[in-house]
């Protein structure tokens, strides 16, 4: 049945093709530079996704909650890391998932070491939360005495592991070249290399391979083609890509593994607008530059393309959607887009950041016509 | 127990009493101008806050989802109109409602009339979309021989019932004088008092009770004392209010029913900024413009205050949300709010916009301890 047909709100369709060629590519990178590759499910926070990560050699992962963790976990997977500072008000959940799986936990001060060491139950693996650059959270690379310090506490605290350090260079998200970009993830790497190195000169730790060093974003590790100095990698982004990834050149039209497939329910001619179920709550408020400046907000919320039977059409700069409010989407498209849609129709946004339009979503399909749920 | 004991990840956190007089307050009002008060629900998406509303009298309401109806319709409500473009891809969600209860649906085409004529079960109202200057959807205001067609078109079609004229006058949403928003308010009842004028003389309707008018926005329904020349009013954000209003001048500080307590994750006190859990996926990515403009990027996603037993503390323009990724928000704060802030403490967030933060959040609870679920 065409996938089209089963939908009937705002629903995730995702191309199992690219989704599966885009993990392969990113495997076989990691897999060629001598990496573990442990990627981020946040972005589609689905067990059903996640096989097709295990068909292709994952076996280890990186969420962004507890509550995540305990999805994955009750789907099987045993490996994971919380890629957020620990919450200290869910250590009840975070002790059940220490005793189901092999966790890994990010710290950041030694306040929060010691009351970890104080309340788990069983021993988790710790990793020291780096800030590079991007300046959200985590200790900056410059403080190597407060790494080498939390690092020592971590070392003689009953039931945490040192395992090593971790950073996000989320600062990547904004730069348009791709050289530039992989100058961030070469910066990256060399200031964790630099802390590894104050710990090994320190004597916290006694070779490097007690000290992992552990880096992803998707615009980094798409930018560079060895993935030098590090042991870990922690993309996520790259299986659906979106319309963000797109503009910052990150990847290829033919690589957007996702789109929101959204009911048109009004069609205004006399000002070339489409207006579709499919609004802030779906999509999500994050909006884009436009890359061409023709609309005085001179933002977008995504592109609108045609649904076909086996996906979405092409993306057509000046087909957007221009505006939400909580449920609806209105999007500027031609005089002939226009006169070719009708109410009852479907169209496809590929949202600006597939991450959030996933989590907003509860229900997905593939493009030939699987229906599975978000329920995460 | 206090509240907070209860909190252990981004949570809604609502002052019963402060919605209550809200309700109360808008009740008073609309029973004071002899219209009848439709709020809307998609504010609170809550069987429990709803049990509030009835407790000042209220019978009908408004939603924005065929979704949303079915929840309110299982949990009692009987006389529902659904604010939104009618979504033919759910028409059998619709006939299902119809049977249940007195369902009032929006159209603005003849097409879409066309269509529902055909695939319903059972009668419904319909009211006509009018767009009095908002711009979103909707018959614009000074097309009133569309209106007159469409309401002829209405009055012959079987299952059909015709019941008037519903805008949304959403570029209140904007405008800091409140003079101007009641201006905005005059201006879109007399736009929909014209149009009723043209029915009447038209001769498709016999007498105004035929064509109802039906008004609803916060900022406009908070600027006037009297709601002249208008059959029904739908706000549904003054449940809550929220900083855009605030900011606006529609409510005061001691009117903001709802925050959003966040666990605190990091304290940064080299930058005096606080790291939360409770980032896009809490609050939305909905900014507004910094009132005190001590920000480069110069938006906020929230004011950040401390809680407190009875609920939250004061406002200060300093302590603000600056930057939110999927599960982060930062937090610029003073110096002694950084010195007495430490992670795994709650931290309380005056969203953005309540509706996005409650329907992105799944929990909620009463500053008197009552926890609910926001599942729909």
């Amino acid at each position: 049945m065409d996938w089209r047909e089963q939908v009937h709100r705002p629903t995730l369709v995702v191309n199992r093709s690219r989704a599966e060629q885009n993990i392969k590519a990113m495997a076989a990178k990691a897999a060629r530079s001598g990496v573990r590759f442990r990627p981020h499910f946040k972005t589609h926070q689905s067990a059903l996704v996640a096989e097709w990560f295990a068909g292709h050699g994952v076996q280890q992962i990186t969420v962004s909650s507890v509550r995540m963790a305990l999805y994955f976990a009750a789907h099987g997977w045993d490996d994971i890391t919380i890629a957020f500072p620990v919450n200290l008000r869910e250590i009840d959940d975070i002790n059940d998932l220490a005793d189901k799986v092999k966790l890994n936990l990010l710290v950041e001060t030694t306040e929060v070491a010691a009351a970890l060491a104080e309340k788990l139950h069983t021993e988790v693996g710790i990793f020291i939360k780096i800030d590079v650059r991007y300046g959200r959270t985590g200790i900056a690379w410059d403080r190597a005495q407060d790494v080498v310090d939390l690092a020592r506490t971590l070392s003689t605290s009953e039931g945490l592991s040192f395992r090593g350090l971790l950073t996000h260079a989320g600062h990547t998200y904004h730069i348009h070249s791709k050289q530039a970009r992989a100058e961030i993830f070469k910066q990256a790497s060399e200031r964790m290399q630099n802390l590894r190195r104050a710990l090994l000169d320190a004597g916290v730790v006694a070779g490097p391979e007690e000290c992992l060093l552990s880096v992803g974003d998707t615009p980094g590790a798409t930018a560079v083609e060895q993935f030098k100095g590090v042991d870990e990698l922690r993309p996520g982004n790259f299986v659906y890509f979106d319309a963000q990834q797109y503009q910052l050149g990150t990847c290829r039209e033919e690589q957007l593994a996702a789109a929101v497939a959204c009911p048109v329910v009004a069609v205004h001619p006399e000002r070339n607008e489409i207006v579709l179920y499919g609004g802030a709550i779906h999509l999500s408020k994050q909006s884009e530059l436009l890359k061409s400046e023709d609309d005085s907000s001179g933002r977008m919320f995504g592109y609108l393309t045609a649904a076909s039977a086996d996906g979405w059409g092409a993306i057509e700069p000046d087909h957007y959607v221009s505006r939400v409010s909580q449920e609806h989407g209105v999007a500027r498209v031609s005089t002939e887009m226009c006169r070719r849609t009708k109410p009852g129709d479907i169209l496809c946004v590929i949202p600006v950041h597939s991450c959030l339009a996933v989590d907003l979503l509860d229900t997905a399909i593939t493009t030939d016509g699987d229906l599975f749920a978000l329920d995460l």
